[in-house]
């Protein structure tokens, strides 16, 4: 499958998820719970993702990598799980990487973050 | 453009400023300074994104809104930007993504959680 | 000075600020910008708490010693900070832990914890 | 009970779980489950900490002021199970939060950052 024929597949499935049962699913419960909950995911997942960086970077284990990559998709999907609770797709995400793209894009960026730490 | 092939043109980019002067840009800087400021970065943006949603469900403002779309948008980026560090293609947590897919993965994903927390 | 006392009268230094021009000091600048400034602050130290934490655990270099000190001082003043904008006293968070406190209060924070998660 | 009595006692206490079986106790199986776990532990705490203040300050309601203190609470707790750990007294970060104490001390904590995000 291609790649955006995942994402694109993943948001059909969260946004059949929310009209769901809260015991139907993992998502379902999460919807059913709130953005409180679904926010607190993004930031254990984050912290997760940083862990298995740092374990990955100092050891280069096989199960370090592997950890890489499911906490990565995790945090990933709590942050689709919050655009679907907020009625954002994921597109509009994809469509500001997109403008940000390449060397002016990367650069804009640059300037845009040191004009915020003055 | 194809929504995979922002996502693999962004990959391509950061690749190539990996063996950039640190001066030359905002991401070679981001290299050059190592994993510890990458996974900072991850840790602000993932923080930004909570406070954007947050505003956003609270006050429903469009700036808001625009503020939800920066925010994942950053966090999406860095996150990328970790991955290139590591040599870990997007594809993977793409693949882990659909490996979850649908009703039976986001399961799996809930079972997983479930043990965890036992 | 007892130790109870430094974080007295670094209460009493923070809530003195709240009054005074943001070009005054940086703890001046953090109130003026507001709560969201404060919160992303909070983000970013327990963000460097941690990498300090594994940097020190994997190494035990001295330097690295010396970063855990000085990144969780960092968290513990910014929710010093954050405490005072909300008109919270230090001294509610330590009857809280004091509360908890001993086995039976520890206790307590595990079953509430495991009560979190079913 | 004195504050500095509080953070002092509660230093004892975890000192004498390192030891304990990790059944017996909540922190027991923290430490048990190593460095880790400690900091998803401190990741989550602080992403709670910040939604509550959030919360309590957008709506102002009594229920979310005690959320404050108890994630407060809960945050500086985990801290103090990562110094213990780590084998790092809390009076160190008292410490370090004396000597940037006052006008002067926050001054230079000012004077650092500014030069951090240079």
């Amino acid at each position: 499958m291609a790649t955006n024929e995942i994402l694109r597949r993943l948001e059909a499935v969260l946004a059949e998820r929310k009209s769901a049962s809260p015991d139907s699913s993992y998502v379902a419960r999460l919807y059913a719970e709130g953005l409180n909950e679904i926010l607190e995911k993004i930031g254990e997942e984050a912290t997760e993702t940083i862990l298995a960086a740092k374990d990955f970077h100092g050891f280069s284990r096989t199960d370090s990598r592997d950890d890489v990559v499911r906490e990565t998709a995790d945090l990933w999907f709590h942050t689709l799980v919050m655009l679907s609770y907020l009625d954002v797709s994921h597109n509009e995400i994809l469509a500001e990487l997109d403008r940000r793209f390449g060397t002016s894009g990367i650069e804009e960026k640059a300037r845009r973050t040191s004009a915020d730490t003055k």
